[in-house]
């Protein structure tokens, strides 16, 4: 049996999202299927929605419906603190620890050589013009702890110091909850490395 | 930061999906972002299509966009065998076995008397009339291995005898390239149960 055309396509626009193989896309295909056909409506409306409505904050970059985006609009932000980010999602992630009330800069990927990705690339222009404009007090480098976040906070701390401005890498170490025993060697050098007084 | 009104409307559309969680969602709808517009657009063409063309084979009861569906209409497949499914899915699981030439029959449920769900609401009443009017050599029951389907199974049986039509049902066992020792006691009491001459 073949599936009918619109149902094979729409397994194979699911199959399209990261994580979802060959049966989680049947088996949400023919979920969709059961849903009253106005609940597929308004889920595929928001689809487009979603998507058309998108901007790039043209301050940070991060990604939002309005320019500038509601964090950099924010007067209870401190704007003496800038938290560098590879991705708008890493926002959302640093704004759930409930810690960081500075703003954020996105750099909309890594520094990587390999797959062509230069600083050129990157979102830096702007965060250049805007520490020229207002520098800030510190720019904590959140980029992810692996080889192209670990290239682009060590060039971000090249350009960025001459211009007299603190740079702060996030801590490496052991995930809170988590065993010494099964630590890879990597994490805990890093934790070693970077023991604190108590 | 919140976000913003259609991403935040999009996540909670993905997390009504079985198996999508609220990471999973946010990840799917970062995704979505990433997409060209067109192809988000032929996306949600995609959803309200399938959904919209879906019919129900007034034959069989296979979910199909077109009545009959493909499988009762193609001559190649034996009339003389019926196989008697809960779900359109289970049609798709057989299929992919290559073992099977006859045609189906999908209950659209299984008899469960605590979800108020009897023989009146399942797509019965078709079977009998279509057994009736061309009497198959049998009738295969691949209900789902557990309480509903089994019930479901006994219940067929018993009207379906006095039409003098063989009722089989799928056999139960150890899955192949499972393990004697992992499997739980009820699978192995069917497995020796089923157990045939070699």
């Amino acid at each position: 049996m073949r599936y009918y055309d619109s149902l094979a396509r729409l397994i194979a626009q699911f199959q399209k999202l990261p994580g979802v193989g060959n049966k989680t896309a049947q088996r949400l295909a023919f979920y969709i299927l059961k849903m009253p056909e106005a609940e597929v409506r308004s889920f595929a409306a928001t689809l487009v929605e979603a998507r058309s409505k998108l901007l790039t904050c043209s301050r940070c970059g991060n990604m939002t419906d309005s320019d500038p985006c509601p964090i950099c609009l924010d007067p209870k932000r401190d704007s003496n603190y800038i938290c560098v980010v590879q991705e708008s999602k890493d926002i959302l992630a640093l704004e759930r620890t409930n810690e960081y009330r500075g703003q954020y800069h996105v750099l909309h990927g890594a520094i990587s050589p390999l797959d062509g990705i230069g600083p050129d690339q990157l979102n830096l222009k702007s965060l250049l013009t805007r520490v020229k404009a207002t520098p800030p007090k510190e720019v904590i480098i959140a980029t992810n702890p692996n080889v192209q976040g670990e290239a682009t906070a060590m060039y971000l701390a090249q350009i960025l110091k001459p211009l007299n401005i603190k740079v702060t890498r996030i801590a490496h170490g052991l995930p809170v909850g988590g065993d010494l025993e099964y630590a890879d060697e990597m994490t805990l050098a890093r934790a070693l490395e970077g023991r604190q007084q108590i």
